[in-house]
């Protein structure tokens, strides 16, 4: 096989790198360092395994979109106790729409370790929400259910998932704040600054300031979802003065 | 509420008669009771918590069905290196069809223990999977995963699954058997018994003679399941005579 740096005949340096990034992705040490790496591995690589088996994510995808849905179910089922089955079917959908898997595996900067023979530029949208499912097929095959479970929280739950939100009660939180803002007629500002810290994924933090005080901090991977989050928090913190709209 | 033999407000006996039951199909001691009758109320009971909220099967059988087909991924991505993300889909698909698992539910008898204001002879047969359904759910939350896992190799994977069968590579072990006697000039003898064992569920007991000597003995839920377990096993102790077909 003539294939620029294959991540099954790389070197160790290469290997390390690879670990590192997924150590930072996954928040846990990987174990079996071959499985992920078919999680990163596009069909047209055209790699086959000793016994003549295709040999890319599409299989680890087909198990990780099983075990998302699984553990988002469960998160949904414990957190919505009056949600009936329709409206947890309706939420699941929402969650793990291909358009908030595609986001999540671009955020994370999946595309970065994907091998193929097409140019990445050549990829669709789709390529990062797959590489995300088969990432988490890898580490239910890895580390089995419960580290599964945990990087779900971590990755998908955790930064993404706002029952509210998703249910259309509020559209954003940002646009809560501004309009409380005027209505108090209060100056507001948001501070936004690059600010990698030691991830390696890029990751921006902002500081929401009110009448001159700053009032939340947030951080994330977008500036749109920092500023999102600061305002989550201050509509939380000012709650009792905003009253419940 | 005016229903008679509610499983929620039931005495002592009639718990200790339901964890029995249930203990007999899980195979393991369930912990949390309530959590159980909740898979066994259809909507038509009517029942409501003290929170207000409908309780009934029906949340159960959402986390269930995405379980149960996460178990059986996995299952298959692991028993079948070979096969593409669209055989493992397909192959996903025939297990937990709804024919299946009706099926699967009715040899279970899970119908007994259905709470309802509906006569149960008015319930089609969608029923008996959608309660199956229900039960892993519950599984899930009163035991965790592993539970659940041990619970589907048990009661879907194990009596259930033949990757041969279900890729129509083998229709039925018994006519295989047969064929092989007629070619050989053998007689042939299926005696077929109930044996119920000290299972709360009926059973059928079979042994199979070839020639005169008892080749196999299978025990299942069915008479014609029996027998073709007892034709499956004596298929592969014959293999090497009948050569593969």
């Amino acid at each position: 096989m003539n294939f620029p740096s294959n991540i099954f005949t790389s070197h160790a340096k290469e290997d390390g790198k690879f670990f590192e990034g997924l150590t930072e992705i996954l928040g846990f040490k990987p174990k079996k360092l071959h499985v992920y790496k078919k999680a990163f591995v596009h069909r047209s690589a055209n790699i086959r395994d000793k016994d003549g088996n295709a040999m890319n994510y599409e299989r680890l995808e087909f198990l990780g979109d099983s075990m998302l849905g699984t553990i988002i179910s469960k998160y949904l089922y414990l957190e919505v106790p009056e949600g009936d089955e329709g409206y947890l079917t309706k939420m699941r959908s929402k969650i793990v729409s291909r358009k908030h898997l595609n986001e999540l595996g671009k955020d994370l900067g999946l595309l970065h370790f994907v091998e193929s023979r097409i140019p990445k530029s050549n990829f669709g949208d789709n390529i990062h929400g797959n590489v995300f499912e088969a990432l988490v097929g890898a580490v239910y095959l890895d580390r089995g259910y419960k580290y599964c479970e945990r990087f779900i929280n971590k990755r998908v739950i955790a930064p993404y998932v706002d029952i509210e939100q998703l249910e259309g009660k509020v559209i954003s939180y940002k646009s809560l704040i501004i309009e409380w803002c005027q209505k108090q007629k209060k100056t507001f500002r948001f501070d936004v600054y690059e600010d990698a810290g030691n991830d390696a994924i890029k990751h921006f933090a902002v500081k929401l300031a009110i009448g001159g005080n700053i009032v939340a901090k947030a951080r994330a991977t977008s500036k749109k979802k920092a500023e999102e989050r600061a305002s989550k928090r201050a509509f939380y913190a000012l709650q009792d003065k905003m009253g419940k709209s």
